[in-house]
């Protein structure tokens, strides 16, 4: 293979070696903060080396940061070799779910945001070693990204070791599509000149100082394949909730008609909403979130999206050919940036995000979980739904209104845990029907998440419920003995069904 | 009175009317946006001449939105006279409190820097009448404010009919202080320039098209004297471990000397805290924050605090002598600004707010209620303590680890309302000690929180639970069954202790 194409420093031409010989970089005891945003751009050669060993060294273990989830190769991998002590900030992997909810992970779930800022800030440690998947590397030794983004600046910057692995499957095509900005730290820093979510304000690699870099491996290896479910009914109703509230908004002029950049979640729900989009009237509408899916090439095929930004594509192998088959259109309608930028709340309130977000469950009064299965069990993490929930001009969250065929009731009397507070949960929907919560009580919230989201099956339980609570003197109608009663009763009895 | 020296504008000279003529041009079913943030600079006058008239016409409800708390004049007056039918963002008033608790007043509580550009956004209705307290009217019709900025520049540029009460118990040597600037909204906002705190990006009088103004009223009326409890021990433990903690974080290299700028929420623990400030070796620190209490004119005056900024004044009347005595020291070390720019998420995150705020429970994983008694009962509201603890560089809670005499932990399985999750919740600290959360696992915080900031005489029996919940699987070893049968068994037998 010619290598001098995609690496161009010269100065490092001797750091090229194999994924066995540069896992030795990584010692057990170390912090290895890696790139990869959703299960993409993500290293693969190095991890596997690195779990190789590590399933032979018994008792070795590191401390994994990455951007966001990552794939089976280096989540999967180093999970079953028992060598992950501490993950941040958020995981969607089988194996390491299963260990952190067994306690054998040290998972901290984090803002995504709050992340990329407090690595550099040095509250989560020093970064040992920050390994890379890249397009390049260029003459001067930086480095240009692959299919994510996430937190590889913060990692590049503060490490005192760089592993490259340059994946020469991901076409030299992808180059100029990222935008690399970050910020300085307090008391230094300056406004983020992102005005317009076209802008670009940073440059096409992520600057290095070359003589960090200390091993270089070519690979070719895939990313995982994503797959997504087709959408299903109640998906689609969500979906048709929320565009004729949109189509309300924009009538009672608290939206302009192109919206506002909108802002999708992961999970099936989000992308049923962001497929219904494609049904909707509305045009020319930009895109400011974190993953770019297939969906997302359709409404920009299709004059729904004119734009949009994210951290990383997620993409289907289908879809990935389709980006590569017309990168000279896409290269004009889509940017990533890392993810203290696509998640960026000085950005998302400026320009006005309209976040989308999935709920586990929400409660009456509009306090929303995302993240813990009964109390206990971590699904993901809260990722940069808060970010944009946050921040956000409007905040979204939308949930089937039942789960495991009913015996769950996605409205509860009060969430299991909290991820998402009343004062940050605008809209909740569910394919029954959107509530609107702003400006209203605690029990008006009530009222009308029960009438308008809850399945009819669980509405006289919960108007119950609330009845009770309001007999009782209280802002917040909550009964402490009753309040967890539902997921008690779930636990015990396999229903939310009394 | 020779009222040409406080309303400068020729046109509007036939507008001085008044109390009992201003109020009529508030009716039943209107929206009034009031000027006051904590009890001062709020409208006095024309509240009084309409709740008298509210109290002879049964059936009046106003809405009710203002900057934060307002004195009893205002939000007491109109309450007893059953005349507020929502009152939003924020209140401290006893009636109010005890009215919205009986769910006679419909309140929604918001985040700070959230409500004033929703109002703009067009989300809570039509304000039909803002009202407010001025200095003086300018010669354009524009209006200086008083001791507070709060929503004033929002309600004034959005309501039809405004109403100024010129007080002239305030001196007119307060013009200047105030820095008056207003956000596009999106998709047109544009970075806000404020990079240091001291920056000025605004002007020094509120602009308002004169045509709007329907009424002016000359007053001499004081607002609510504001007295202030005396640190107790347990809050001057709580400022030791704290600046000691700020050390340690100097030593660390995670804060510079002159640390990053701080907030203080409000209440007793809150003053203990800026009043221990006095006593560390932190010299010519900068306060960006909401209220400039008696205690910033302290560490003003001794060095301590090099500028304060803030959207009111909150002081003693002696305070507010030792203010107006000193004004040409203040002038240039104190600024006053809308409370969507003192809690503006994009700039407290640029600046790096060091954000302490007060918890009225916080539970073993991290999660904050600063709300809810026992999960019913409004105490005040969020006020801006959720726009700066996640967007500040670091996020402080504080509380006594025990209220009411003991019969209540202040640390307990799980809040009984969260209004702050465990992602934004740094540290919190009691009287007992301190927990530095950053980047554990849930059951690593519970240990830290149970061991550092629990009262020993609930230690025991939190360990039990933790165990207990340990002894299943599940990232969070939260029980459905018991998580809340602390609250629950002080609400049956008086006390959390079993
Ligand atoms: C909330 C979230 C898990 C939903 O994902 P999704 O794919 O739309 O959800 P699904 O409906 O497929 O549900 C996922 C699982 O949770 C279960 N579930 C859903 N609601 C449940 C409830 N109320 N109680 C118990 N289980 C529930 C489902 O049954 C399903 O279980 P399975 O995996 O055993 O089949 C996901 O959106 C998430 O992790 N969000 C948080 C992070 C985030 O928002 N990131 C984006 C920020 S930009
Ligand atoms: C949380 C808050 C109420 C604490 O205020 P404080 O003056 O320091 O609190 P105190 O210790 O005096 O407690 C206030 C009352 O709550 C009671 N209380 C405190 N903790 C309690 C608990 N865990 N359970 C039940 N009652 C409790 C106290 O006994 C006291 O009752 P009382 O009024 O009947 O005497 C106050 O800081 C607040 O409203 N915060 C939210 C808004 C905010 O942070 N704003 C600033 C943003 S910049």
């Amino acid at each position: 293979m010619n290598h001098s194409e995609r690496m161009k420093c010269e100065a490092l031409k001797d750091r090229i070696t194999t994924a066995e010989a540069a896992a030795t970089l990584i010692r057990s005891g170390m912090t290895l903060g890696t790139s990869g945003f959703t299960p993409t751009g993500y290293p693969k050669a190095v991890p596997a080396a690195l779990a190789a060993r590590f399933q032979k060294e018994k008792g070795c273990c590191i401390n994994l940061y990455t951007g966001a989830s990552v794939g089976k190769g280096l989540d999967g991998a180093l999970a079953e070799a028992g060598a992950i002590n501490r993950r941040m900030p958020y995981q969607t992997n089988t194996t390491v779910r299963k260990k952190l909810n067994q306690r054998d992970i040290r998972y901290s779930d984090i803002h995504l945001s709050h992340f990329a800022q407090e690595v550099r800030y040095g509250f989560y440690g020093k970064v040992d070693v920050a390994l890379v998947e890249a397009l390049e590397i260029t003459e001067e030794g930086h480095i240009v990204p692959t299919t994510s983004v996430g937190a590889s600046p913060v990692f590049i910057s503060q490490a005192e070791t760089v592993i490259v692995e340059i994946n020469t499957r991901k076409p030299l095509s992808l180059k100029g599509m990222h935008d690399i900005y970050q910020p300085q730290d307090p008391p230094h820093r300056q406004p983020i000149p992102l005005v317009n979510p076209e802008d670009r304000i940073g440059t096409t690699a992520i600057p290095c100082d070359p003589t960090k870099i200390k091993a270089i491996v070519f690979t070719d290896l895939d990313d995982d394949p994503i797959s997504f479910t087709p959408a299903d009914e109640d998906s689609q109703q969500i979906a048709r909730h929320l565009i004729s509230f949109f189509q309300q908004e924009v009538m009672a002029g608290r939206l302009p008609e192109q919206l506002l950049p909108l802002q999708s979640g992961v999970g099936s729900v989000a992308n049923a909403v962001l497929k219904g989009m494609s049904d909707s009237p509305f045009k020319n509408l930009v895109f400011y979130s974190e993953v770019i899916q297939d969906n997302v090439l359709d409404l920009l095929d299709n004059g729904t999206f004119r734009f949009a930004s994210g951290t990383s594509f997620t993409l289907s192998p289908d879809g990935f050919d389709r980006l590569y088959a017309n990168m000279e259109k896409y290269r004009n309608q889509i940017m990533l940036r890392p993810m203290e930028i696509s998640n960026n709340p000085e950005i998302i309130r400026r320009i006005g995000s309209i976040a989308m977000n999935t709920a586990i469950e929400a409660d009456i009064f509009g306090n929303v979980n995302s993240t813990h299965i009964m109390g206990r069990r971590m699904m993901n993490g809260i990722g940069g739904s808060g970010d944009f929930a946050r921040a956000g001009y409007l905040s979204i969250f939308a949930t089937p209104s039942m789960a495991k065929g009913g015996a769950i009731s996605a409205i509860v009397p009060m969430v299991s845990h909290v991820d998402h507070t009343e004062h940050d949960v605008k809209v909740i929907v569910t394919e029954q029907g959107l509530a609107d919560l702003r400006g209203l009580s605690p029990w008006e919230r009530a009222e009308s998440v029960i009438e308008n989201c809850a399945h009819p099956d669980y509405r006289p339980a919960l108007r119950d419920y609330l009845a009770a609570g309001m007999k009782e003197p209280g802002h917040t109608a909550q009964l402490m003995h009753e309040a967890l009663s539902w997921h008690q009763r779930f636990e015990e009895t396999g229903t939310m069904k009394p």
